[in-house]
């Protein structure tokens, strides 16, 4: 088994990121090679669930190309905006943009929307082996479709710490028939228009609307899939050979939807997080948040004769969608020969007690990195849902964030104050909140205020938990993020406060880069700002973001060299040029 | 009578021109006062044609509110994007931009487009008065409902050169179920989805979808309508008194249909077109085309115990849409009492000659501004349907217009030449080009060249019509001018030639923006390019624009003085100060 990068001590780890920053800025590239993609970003029409809905697309295909790299490369990727209106991003989720804080991918944070005709170039080191994958950060262009994988494969020469005989992908979003525009306007709207449970849950962009694949073994009323097998929303069967051992990478990209994945008859043995290597566990089946991902091994050691149902189903909000399916087809059978069982049950939604098991059973891999043993600054960040002129809102410590016209790091860099609110939001929440109950709503805001942190501190988050606007309703949230990876440090029930601190691991506390506030609780985060630039921090809900759901920080913007022309040609910084007079 | 602007000599006007642009330039505004409106664009939930759609509206208004000004007033509009992706700008159709080229609203051409959560304000003269109206000019944003009136009366002191009691006003447009997104899709698509004719016509906004309000008179399935008054898509009624002179205020910005306009019993007096006093005649029904705006008088003499038919329909295509209705009311009758005969019948689609005569009907009120007698330059341009790479096209001498991601405005100001094609379009087509034959689409290509005109040169342009890709089909197209009018100096059949010459009209050619050419045939259109700046000249069908029907001028914008840094804070000129090293 080869050295993973997660086994070399922190101080290393800093210092191999500074000679990687120091050869980025020089235009070299250390160990690795280029990766170079061209995606042209545009809306075609496609049918996801079977039925026909424009969506947004890349060269063409949905979802976009499977990037593939190996550790130490560097990822090159041309992206035209081919776009009729609208300006677009691509977030690469999980990477950590070091020292390209410029190439996060988000709008109006780290560079400007690339308007239609325009061609911006992403650049970036991928360090870390890892499943990682990538999406829009405009708007909900996420939900409209714009989302692929990016694969990072240890460095050449290198070993995974665990042995696998092949590989499958499986990439899982949600489905809405109501186009994205008019699930934004309904959001927007006072009253909100929620966007209700999705249609459909799709794997690798494919899933069925009207009908079942499984329904011959079901009550319902629902219809076999008559799939010829050429149909664009046909499912990607996953191939394999008898006695095997394969590699299953799973991410979540759904807008809404938590889900769990199981495998007929089949043990999924979890050895990766979010790009991280966890401390190998088994389980029947798995929760996958938003933004999250996972590498599970399976072992093809069941009947041959048989195709098994691969199965997803919703979590945490009272399912109306049914399940998504596959198969995993034992070769040489056919595809067309159905499992002699049903698709596992997806475990009841409201079964808590079996999400926070799964979830608490990631731990860090013997070897990885620990956190600092304390932190310099800790914020506890209360979420709540407000009422704000007649719209509906989420707020973090009453703040709801709105994001400014210039981007966050050209302001900070360039000392341009007046281009968003310069009133950090605050650290905490009143002592005396409860959050068994819905929110008072007293003088919540909307702000494009900051935190500011200082460069190489280490931060805790207490995510905290509360009652939504409705009685006897707290939701679940999946918080990812941007530009760093954190520590879980733990989960706990109610209100966090000081009794739990000793209860926190830092002893092998997963790293993530996105973790779960479960219902009226709470999760403490530990992570080192050590990466400059400006990072959101947010729920990987697409409709919570776009009600207000995040915040950013600040980690020393200010102090950023080498930014693109191309990521700051709009807003205040691309105006400081067009001044009259000042042109050539 | 007052003495009208248009009565004033050419010299005389272009020394006026001067005092405003002068005084523009000094910040002071000529014997006129400040009309400030905030427009925040933004989808809303409307319901056009009584079916729900997202609407692209304006301060929660769809259509547009109104701006209203007098003839030498500014009218500064501070346009506020709060679209969640797209850029947005507003192009002011019919008002000519004297000394301010960057205010024409066109994106990619005159500015960039105005990014969501910018504010971009626009400023400009409205130097004669009339009956215009605003648009979107970004992607196919016109059709998605992002429109209003703009009416400039005469000067303060100064008199209309004809009497009216009161005015009435009608914003035409034509509305589909589908998607504004979805149909750029279909028509971007390889092969092309056409989007089919409109569903409904709308008079200010309001049309019916799935009944009538005449049903009772005709024999077809169609429900009469059951509207209360409080639906969103009931009629406007037009108001009026017994005995009395109004204006009809009438202008046309549908995506597609050419229109007719009647009125039950009534006789109208046209007196304007496109801000334009004409020498006035009477016509029973009149024709509208996209981008066209007409004045009529009407005299309320008709039985004044009843109401009456205000009926619009479709010329030129095939008509598939149901006529759009609304009730002339003579008070004090109640709304609700129908007209005792039935609606005016539109003229039958393909009745040209109908068509021709009323076109050329309209001739300069006596006065009016004669066109110089001689051009310095004629550009030939013919329209042709192609097909290139699966896609279809139109293009203008075989050329389909693309536009740069950097505003041509900015491009050539400073000299930016990489960021469009500096071969300009030819000026003419092959003698030999048979045009009542499908187009044989050879070396048809798309370009972002422009033709260069010099500043205060006379410009002849002839429109030249030709068989579309089918056989035996020819489309009516309505071209629209930017930044200045043009007189028409007549219409014909077939090729122009020579001897075409004699026949023009340059003792009383109409003074217009809009022009139609018809099917087969040429028009003849004359100006003299006495504003700098770059001009779009268009078919104003929007889906022919956006699949390349157009054509720009820039006229000398590279000494175009004072453009606001807002207008060109995008692309190659908002990079320009975006250089690393560069900024302060």
């Amino acid at each position: 088994m080869g050295k993973s990068p997660q086994a070399r001590g922190l101080t290393g780890a800093l210092m191999i990121r500074s000679l990687i920053l120091l050869s980025l800025l020089a235009g070299a590239v250390v160990g690795g090679r280029n990766q170079s993609y061209n995606f042209d970003v545009e809306y075609i029409f496609g049918a996801p669930d079977c039925k026909e809905h424009v969506v947004m697309g890349i060269n063409g295909q949905f979802p976009g190309p499977t990037i593939r790299a190996n550790a130490g490369d560097t990822v090159v990727v041309h992206l035209t905006n081919n776009l009729h209106t609208e300006g677009v991003v691509i977030h690469w989720h999980g990477i950590r943009q070091l020292g390209s804080p410029w190439a996060d991918g988000t709008a109006s944070i780290s560079q400007c929307a690339i308007n239609p005709g325009e061609v911006f170039t992403y650049r970036f080191l991928v360090d870390k082996p890892g499943t990682y994958f990538y999406h829009g950060h405009y708007g909900m262009q996420r939900s409209a479709g714009l989302y692929g994988l990016l694969i990072v494969d240890v460095a050449e020469g290198e070993r995974e710490p665990f042995h696998y005989d092949g590989e499958l992908n499986l990439l899982l979003s949600d489905w809405w028939q109501q186009s994205v525009h008019e699930q934004e306007v309904g959001l927007s709207s006072a009253p909100m228009r929620w966007i209700g449970e999705p249609q459909s849950l799709l794997l690798n962009g494919r899933g069925q609307y009207n009908c079942s694949l499984a329904a011959h073994y079901s009550n319902s009323s629902s219809n076999q899939c008559n799939l010829k097998g050429g149909e664009k929303c046909a499912p990607m069967i996953l191939n394999v050979k008898p006695n095997k051992t394969y590699r299953l990478r799973i991410a979540s990209t759904t807008a809404l939807a938590s889900l769990n994945l199981a495998i007929g008859n089949h043990k999924m043995l979890v050895v990766e997080a979010d790009g991280n290597y966890v401390e190998p566990f088994t389980v029947d089946d798995l929760d996958i948040y938003s933004g999250e991902s996972y590498s599970v091994l399976i072992t093809t050691d069941q009947n041959p004769n048989n195709n098994y149902w691969v199965s997803v189903g919703v979590r945490g909000r009272e399912p109306k969608t049914p399940q998504g399916l596959t198969l995993l087809n034992y070769l040489p059978n056919s595809a067309s020969k159905l499992p002699v069982s049903p698709p596992p049950v997806t475990p009841k939604w409201n079964d808590y007690n079996h999400s926070k098991s799964l979830t608490k059973s990631v731990l860090a891999r013997k070897g990885s990195p620990k956190p600092p043993s304390s932190s310099d600054r800790r914020m506890i960040l209360l979420n709540t849902q407000n009422k704000l002129n007649g719209h509906t809102k989420w707020a973090i410590n009453n703040v709801s964030l709105t994001l400014p016209a210039t981007p966050y790091l050209g302001s900070v860099k360039f000392l341009l104050n007046h281009t968003f609110d310069q009133t950090s939001p605050p650290e905490s929440y009143p002592a005396n909140y409860d959050i068994m109950k819905p929110p008072a709503n007293i003088n919540t805001t909307t702000s494009s205020g900051v935190y500011r942190l200082q460069f190489n501190t280490t931060v805790d988050i207490i995510l905290q938990n509360t009652n939504a606007m409705a009685p006897n309703v707290s939701e679940i949230h999946p918080w990812h993020l941007h530009g760093h990876d954190f520590w879980v440090l733990g989960y706990g029930e109610g209100k966090f406060s000081e009794k739990d601190e000793g209860k926190l691991n830092l002893e092998n506390p997963p790293l993530r880069n996105t973790a779960v506030v479960f219902p009226y609780g709470w999760t403490a985060l530990r992570f080192v700002a050590d990466n400059r630039g400006v990072w959101a921090f947010h729920c990987h809900i697409e409709p919570h973001l776009h009600m207000g759901m995040g915040v950013v920080f600040d980690i020393e913007g200010r102090f950023v060299k080498g930014i693109p022309s191309e990521a700051l040609a709009c807003g205040a910084t691309g105006k400081l040029m067009a001044m009259d007079g000042k042109y050539p």
